[in-house]
C-alpha cells in the first residue's frame, strides 16, 4: 500500500504509518487541550498575583501547543476534532479522577502530570518522522518553565509540613492513574503501538527491550521531579 | 507638577496623569487575567470539540491582551502586580457573584460580560495618550471573535426553548452586576475619574454630558448584544 515510506513528505507515508502518526498527534493535540483547562483551573485558585500569570502563561503556551499539533494534522490531510475524539474518554477520566481539591494538589498535578505526559511524547517523537518529530518537540518543550510551580510548591509544604506526606501520595496516584490511562489509550488504538514498534513501515521500530527501558526512564524522571519538589517519590 | 503634559512619551507625562494611567492599565490587566480564567472554565465545560477549542483560542488571546498590557504598566515605570491590586476585590466580586451554573450561562457571560468591559476600555482609551490607547486597542479588540460564542447560545436556545427567558435575566444581571462593580472601581481610586475628566493633565477631559452619552452607548451596544444571542433585552 505504501509508496516510498521512507521520504519524509506526508504524500509518501504508508496510509498505515500515516493513520498512526494522525492517532499520536490526536492524543497528544488532545492532551494538550485539557492540559490548557487544567492549568487555568490552577491560575483561577492562585491567590498571588505573580503565580496566577506564571501559570495562566503556562495554559496560555499548552494552547499554542495544541494549535500546532492541529495545524500539523490538517498538514497531513486529518481531520483534528475526528483525530482526537478516540482519545477523550482516557484523559477525561485521567482528569475526572484527579481533580485537585486545592492548589497544592492542582500545582503538582500540573508538574508532575504534564511533566510524565511530556516525557512520554517526547519519547515516542524518536519513532515518528522528522518533520511530525520537530512539531512534537516544540508543542512539548515550549511549556517546561516549571521552576515558579516547584518554588510555590516547596513553600507550601514548608508553610505546613503535614502536607508532605498526602501529596507524596498524589504525586504516586497520578503516576499510577497516568500508567492506567495510558494503557487504554495504547490499547484502544493499535496504530499506536504499530507505530512504536515499526510495524507500520519499514524503518526499525522499538524492541520491547527498548520499550522497557523507556517504562524505566519514565519512572526515574518521575522521582526526580517527586524529589525536586521535596516529595517522597 | 506636570512637565510638557502634551508629549506622548512617558517621561514627560504629569505623575497625577501617569498615576491615573497605571491604575486604568492595571484595571483592564486584571479584568482581563479574570476574563482568562472565565472563558478557560468554559472551555472545559464545551463537550463540543471545535467550541472548546474556539473558547480556549479565546481566553489564550485574553491572556495575550493581560501580557501587552503588563508589558506597558512596566514601560510606564509601574509594577504590574501593584497596578492590579487595588481592583482585584471588585473584579473578585463581579465573577463571584455571577459563576455561570452551566455552559450556557457561561457563554451568554463571556459574551455580554466581555463586551461590556471591552466597550467600557475602548471608550475611556478616548482620554489617555496615544501610546497607551494603542496598546489598549490592541488588547481589547484582539478577542473579539465572538462568531462561535453566538451561534453556541443560539443553537442552546433553539434546543430548549424554555431557557431563553431566564438567559435573558441572567444577562440583565451580567450588565447590572459589571455597572456596580464599575463604580466600586470608579469610586475606589480617584485617580481614574481624574483621567477621563482631563483633571490630571491640560488636555480637555470629558465633560458630564459625555460621560451620559458614553453610558447611554454602552447601554445600546448590550441590548445589540442581547438581541444577537435571541434574548429580549
Amino acid at each position: 500500500m505504501s509508496d516510498a515510506p521512507d521520504s519524509p513528505t506526508p504524500a509518501t507515508i504508508g496510509p498505515r504509518e500515516l493513520e498512526g502518526t494522525i492517532d499520536l498527534l490526536g492524543v497528544i493535540a488532545y492532551g494538550a487541550i485539557k492540559g490548557f483547562t487544567s492549568i487555568a483551573a490552577d491560575a483561577e485558585m492562585a491567590r498571588d498575583l505573580d503565580l496566577k500569570r506564571a501559570l495562566a502563561g503556562m495554559a496560555a503556551k499548552e494552547f499554542r501547543g495544541h494549535e500546532l499539533l492541529v495545524d500539523h494534522i490538517g498538514e497531513l490531510g486529518g481531520t483534528p476534532t475526528e483525530a482526537m475524539e478516540p482519545f477523550r474518554e482516557a484523559f477525561d477520566a485521567y482528569h475526572d479522577r484527579t481533580r485537585p481539591r486545592d492548589l497544592l494538589e492542582g500545582l503538582v498535578k500540573a508538574y508532575i502530570g504534564d511533566g510524565i505526559a511530556s516525557d512520554f511524547y517526547l519519547e515516542t517523537a524518536q519513532y515518528v518522522r522528522p518533520g511530525t518529530a520537530a512539531i512534537i518537540q516544540q508543542a512539548t518543550a515550549d511549556h517546561r518553565d516549571v521552576d515558579v510551580i516547584v518554588a510555590a510548591v516547596r513553600r507550601g509544604i514548608e508553610a505546613d509540613s503535614r502536607r508532605a506526606g498526602p501529596l507524596a501520595l498524589w504525586g504516586r496516584r497520578l503516576m499510577g492513574e497516568a500508567l492506567t490511562q495510558g494503557q487504554v489509550v495504547a490499547s484502544r488504538r493499535e496504530t499506536l503501538g504499530d507505530l512504536v514498534l515499526g510495524r507500520s513501515h519499514d524503518r526499525p521500530g522499538a524492541t520491547i527491550e527498548e520499550i522497557g527501558e523507556l517504562m524505566q526512564r519514565l519512572t526515574d524522571q518521575h522521582q526526580v521531579r517527586m524529589r525536586r519538589l521535596g516529595l517522597a517519590p
